[in-house]
């Protein structure tokens, strides 16, 4: 790819988004050996220019010195779009369509689109893969999808993770791999598309369900019974959405990302769940934590799916009933204990 | 079972050991509603005298209020086994031989008998329900095994447990399970004798390999990699040892143990795992520790098997070559690291 250094054989790489995880994916990049440029759409203005001035993120892990010429931060995510060969789009799910309001399906033209995004978009009750596949016709093919299990907080330690990179084109998997790994991170590629993405997604579903049982006072010894019914919830549903014989749900990707999420104590998801097992309402506990955890929006939607789909999920019912039924938490937890095995 | 309260149609369940988890088991059939008589063998004579004077165990989840007869207490584990109906095993493996020195085949005939130790019989290399088979002549039917997720110390606190019961004869297992049962503890019947023991014995090493890089300063995020590597590792061996089509490697009594003891504190697995981590040897470990853990006789076992099988179990043979061989843990990190994924 490097042909005599010349500048526009360079890859490009394009960050959408400026949260922990895309702040730490920045990093990530930094930190590759391949020669590469690196373009980040930062979302707030004064963030923008505290990059450009200290080479680091005032909002988000901001120990973490970040390797981007100035010349390449940018306000406006289409330019770094049509600039990048790889798109690496990585808001909260609820603010991706906000981020890309003035792109169009040309500007993605014959990019490899990534999504590190772990979420639904809100209203459309779609994974952002689908999403990109109807809004801007991206072809299946170029959309790669980035798995865990990994907290931005522990990347910006330079604590060894992996990372699972997933893509129906393999060539395209890897090319994404290839800017990824560092001395810190490992790349597993995956054809599971569907599969990575769906399990990212569930996984928040079940780590707010552990919250809403710590919150309530459930043990370690619960704990272990719900994540353990959760994988084989998981399992189903997934096997339900995209039918897949060669997916092992005990891979890092599925089972490691929910064990990361359901045991850790950044996962937002937990906190919101937490809050909800302690008795605050959906609404005051979204107000004390000043933003939506994903797993609210995927409650939803995978309400849908559960019902389209016919499929019998205790834990995921679980959750939609106390945050869209008002269903109060200890009798609905009282109700799941008697369906874990 | 009861005909109009006569004594002798009274359950007798003996429970043979008085650590914390034989402790805990003791406090569960106290809270068991159905009519029964408990018999307990404890090690030590001024432990028993401390239980018959104030009902608690002085050495063990102290606080715990306990509800045996005066009468029934014993320092002769035969005692307690020929007037049992149901026997609980429920030392540390390593002190079962000594526990048992004077108790014969015929002893255990007509009796369930029961094992709640998740260990291996030391120089035997064998897990406590083959021992049994082996010495005592016990009919497979006969043997009952407990399985997790259960910690003691969650027991102690009436936090809501899952306990597996598994036994070939499923009627045995439901009366097992009949008497353990109460306000917090569900029970699970299964068949998987052999699965549910190996399984339980194999958590013990992957905890302690949990530990090992937590002590060397690997995170969440590589415990999750980890912790997923195990369980497939772990259905692997389950499955050489004895092919069962329906063994769901994610159910509780597996996957649910694993994480109880690979995520908690409590471990003495994981605890030993990090002192090694932390660059003690094996043996200044078990000084320090004033015991020894499970997973390093499991270690010594699994090894075994391993090389009769053929198997490729890389975290395992890792915990072997640091326990047993001195290989410098950092370093045989690393080259597990890159077999992961």
């Amino acid at each position: 790819m490097k042909i005599n250094n010349m500048v526009d054989a360079k890859r490009k790489i394009g960050i959408v988004g400026s949260g922990s995880w895309a702040t730490a994916m920045v990093k990530m990049l930094g930190d590759n050996v391949l020669d590469k440029e690196i373009l980040w759409w930062i979302r707030k203005e004064e963030d923008l220019t505290y990059v450009k001035t200290y080479n680091h993120n005032p909002s988000y892990l901001s120990a973490v010195e970040l390797r981007v010429a100035p010349e390449n931060l940018y306000l406006d995510a289409r330019s770094v779009i049509q600039k990048s060969d790889i798109v690496i789009l990585n808001t909260p799910s609820a603010y991706l369509k906000d981020a890309l309001r003035d792109v169009s399906a040309e500007d993605f033209q014959g990019k490899i689109v990534v999504t590190a995004i772990k979420g639904i978009i809100p209203d459309e009750n779609l994974i952002v893969g689908e999403y990109l596949t109807k809004i801007y016709a991206i072809p299946l093919t170029q959309i790669v999808v980035i798995g865990g299990p990994c907290h931005a907080e522990e990347v910006s330690a330079e604590k060894l993770s992996y990372l699972t990179i997933a893509g129906k084109d393999a060539t395209n998997a890897e090319k994404v791999a290839e800017v990824l790994r560092n001395r810190y991170i490992n790349t597993i590629i995956s054809k599971d598309v569907y599969g990575v993405e769906y399990g990212a997604v569930l996984k928040n579903i079940y780590a707010l369900a552990g919250g809403i049982c710590h919150g309530l006072g459930f043990g370690d010894n619960f704990l272990a019974v719900l994540v353990s019914n959760a994988i084989r919830e998981m399992s189903k549903c997934v096997m339900a959405i995209d039918p897949e014989a060669d997916r092992d749900i005990n891979a890092s990707a599925y089972l490691g990302d929910l064990l990361v999420t359901a045991y850790s104590q950044f996962s937002r998801n937990r906190t919101f769940g937490h809050m909800i097992g302690k008795g605050y309402t959906v609404q005051s506990a979204q107000l004390e934590m000043n933003m939506v955890a994903e797993g609210y929006y995927a409650s939803a939607c995978i309400q849908n799916i559960i019902q389209r789909y016919a499929l019998d999920m205790p834990i995921c019912n679980m959750v939609y009933q106390i945050l869209y039924n008002r269903q109060p938490a200890n009798e609905a937890v009282k109700q799941l204990a008697q369906k874990l095995t």
